[in-house]
């Protein structure tokens, strides 16, 4: 019923994924009753229709020869993926219970286990595997067949390894998850003069130096790859008929593309996918997102279009709370690179967080490259970027992130040219500031100095944390609106006066 | 492609709405090129599959006729939705950029305007309607045909007002969205002698009391309706034979729910939907709820299981970071009651809400009636439920939302026994309480007591800004675990002694 499964399976289906065998327990039952209420569609019809083969084993209870002959077939269609449907009854077995939805969410309870157990003829004590049955399964059988197996897998790759020795030594990195040594180095880097652009535009030249140097790197978008800048240009699509290509075309499929970029994280840990679409759409994926942080599985969300910077398209297209709602999940680092550097620096945090996802805000406009930004600033989560104070005692913080950072430099600019001492930080990763010792976060964000003022074109949800109770925040707590992104800023008050009257009113 | 289309449209499917009739334009480019390269599933199957009638118009660029035999035959199909799937050239016309995905995201340009006027023999300016085609249009046809069907209309409708007085007047109160006089009476009220609760059975009691008062107050839930008791019991289920009744079962499907909410809100302004699931189940339809907030459209989200008291079931169902996530997005009443007077409140201003949602996050754990808590305190938002100070200036307040006002108020006991004089604060929805005169603010939470402790069984995130840089904010910054849920407080410290200990630390 979930929408998530046809998007999943509607790709399933497109790209042919033929070693792919999904077993449908049609039992009839759902929390709320009879499925009959509200899911009456035919399964099977639409299966076929996403380009599946479909198998019906109509007593999946016993029919046991039924279930080996449906496997069978199924792994015989090679060009397709193939749905088993089981029709079963839920809570097979039980006599009072079977067939309802109270086996479902509730164990059966003492009473009906001891009478499900009569009425199936089993007589022995709870977890007791009688030994003929264990024997059988586990030394007659599958030990020594694994074993042979193995063994069989394990002469064929040493025979690999002397013919191909490089494809072997990609193979173990990849299943290893071992980096090959100084692969960061690939990572681009900018200086002042370096002409302005977009970091979606940046993110495109790290996305295609680390495509060259780790040979598990592979992703795309859910068709925004032109708006997301997401091809690896030395690369296909992959598709059916190409699955060596690393070019994945996942449609307008986010949620399904979230989760299969879970999957593909999981398979190896060398294999690393990112995905991409506008930050806003983050919100149809959210769940998969959450699943990447909860599962500790490392991918990494390409978001650009990161403010109301994007311009026309308007409030739906327009992410306002979208950086505090990831700042709030657990196990994610939101990542909201300045320029080419800091954009560099977020792909070196997200190619090392193998066991964290990433989350990087980019933006669609051109944005200068600043002086001060660095890989190493962004590992420290927050760090400043300019400074015309003295002993660690300026008389106000002016702090940004992302295409906010050039504004709060130009309002330091003009505040130092009023005569005052002025430190500007870049906070382009709350998780990773956190992280870093107290004396570290102390000489950045002296408890001292309480005249802060923040920056950031989103909801301030959060802020005050960092600019404490004296501090101001800039920001946006309303939806957007459809403007040229010049004009919106000024409309909305994302500019170097707002900042400058704010730092004014504090020191 | 996008999964939620599927969810809404099995659900047309079961349903059997035979008055929707879908445009698929079949045009065969997405923004990332022919369609070609990700979806190639049989979409009429798949369609036939989900129980629609479905139509195929293969000349969608000139086959006028063939477009109006296609709705004709929609029409006639009464017991099943039907999809016209219409086969056209995008950009149709446009003699270079015609059937590419360029016309799809970018204006075809001034030149090629030019080029697709003189193409398709319009030698007319921009914007120019010919006088004969308005002439047509406005005059001869759709002005006098407008006319002519609304005073039918307004005649059957006289004269069903005289034979059916009352419901007539429903109807009106429906279309209107005038709300019955004094509807809130309906909801029910507590003393703390009132047996402890869940507030998802509370929540139940409302919704039951609000459906006998309110003509348009009907819903449903994501196949949870057991779990977040959400049936109206005076009433069956509406199904494709009994379209009168008002419990909707939406199935496993949330993103569609939320959207489907969103239809039936904004249809009439006295329908008041409301729809259920598991409150960290929102991330599967964050993207419908952020458009209800977009549109004004006030549905009203009973999201149950709303923390780690949830227990056993783990972190894949606790929500962690769902508190912070809607209290950062614009234009959405985020509430948290506590008790039985506090989830009617919540009720009073879901209800009141007419063009914002409301999310009230609801406890499966039973929770006692508290002494102090009302209606009129959900209302402003953050409200005092005790106070041993006096002059406004406790030694410190303590503020809780949801289960954990409980532990703040036990905390205060114990603190006032050893001569503390402690303010404990429901801050059950931070939106109303900004909205409150800065005068009222202060009253409850006034600028001079910095001694401040927050405790909620949530991220801390955003607590900052209302404890301020003085104060300590009790909460939970990473996912839950399997347990009951009085094990899972203790362990992960959402305790009266961690209040307490945070108290004394302050003053």
């Amino acid at each position: 019923m979930e929408g998530i499964s046809n998007e999943a399976c509607s790709l399933a289906g497109h790209w042919g994924l033929g070693k792919l065998i999904a077993f449908y327990d049609d039992n009839h039952i759902s929390i709320d009753g009879d499925t009959e209420i509200a899911f009456t569609e035919n399964v099977d019809t639409r299966f076929e229709g996403l380009g599946w083969h479909v198998i019906w084993v109509k007593n999946g209870n016993t029919g046991y020869d039924e279930i080996r002959a449906a496997i069978k077939e199924a792994k015989s269609v090679k060009d397709k993926p193939t749905l088993i449907k089981v029709t079963t009854t839920i809570g097979y077995g039980s006599p009072n219970k079977a067939n309802s939805y109270s086996v479902h969410g509730s164990a059966l309870g003492a009473k009906e286990v001891d009478a499900t157990r009569k009425n199936l003829g089993w007589p022995f004590e709870p977890f007791h595997v009688p030994e003929d049955v264990k024997k059988y399964w586990h030394w007659s059988r599958h030990v020594p067949d694994g074993a042979a197996l193995e063994a069989e897998w394990n002469a064929k790759f040493a025979e690999y390894e002397k013919k191909y020795k490089e494809e072997a030594a990609e193979f173990k990195s990849i299943s290893s998850g071992e980096l090959p040594a100084g692969w960061e180095k690939a990572l681009p880097t900018y200086t002042p003069e370096s002409p302005a652009d977009a970091t979606r535009n940046l993110s495109q030249q790290c996305l295609n130096a680390l495509a060259k140097v780790l040979p598990g790197f592979l992703g795309g978008s859910a068709d925004l790859a032109s708006s997301n800048m997401t091809l690896l240009k030395m690369y296909g699509d992959f598709q059916k008929a190409t699955p060596e290509e690393r070019n994945l075309r996942f449609g307008v499929r986010e949620h399904g593309m979230g989760a299969i970029c879970n999957g593909i994280a999981l398979h190896s840990p060398g294999i690393i996918p990112y995905c991409a679409t506008f930050f806003v759409f983050t919100d149809y994926m959210r769940a998969a997102m959450r699943i990447s942080a909860l599962c500790e599985a490392g991918v990494i969300y390409v978001m650009t279009h990161d403010s109301i910077g994007l311009g026309e398209d308007g409030p739906t297209h327009q992410p306002i709370e979208h950086l505090a709602s990831f700042r709030a999940m657990p196990n994610i680092l939101m990542l909201r690179p300045a320029d080419g550097n800091e954009t560099a620096g977020s792909y070196k945090v997200a190619v090392d967080n193998r066991k964290r996802p990433s989350v990087l805000a980019l933006s669609r406009q051109k944005l200068p490259n600043l002086p001060g930004t660095s890989i190493e600033g962004v590992e420290k989560g927050g760090y400043t970027i300019s400074d015309n104070s003295s002993g660690n005692k300026p008389d106000v913080i002016v702090i940004g992130t992302g295409s906010e950072l050039e504004i709060a430099a130009k309002a330091a600019d003009e505040l130092r040219k009023e005569g005052k001492a002025v430190r500007v930080v870049s906070f382009v990763c709350w998780e990773l500031f956190e992280e870093q010792s107290d004396a570290y976060k102390e000489s950045v964000l002296p408890a001292a100095v309480s005249a802060r003022v923040s920056i950031e074109a989103g909801s301030t949800f959060g802020w005050a944390k960092i600019v404490g109770s004296g501090g101001k925040s800039i920001g946006i707590d309303k939806f957007g609106a459809s403007a040229p992104a010049g004009k919106i800023y000024k409309e909305y008050g994302i500019t170097a006066e707002a900042v400058i009257a704010a730092a004014k009113s504090l020191c």
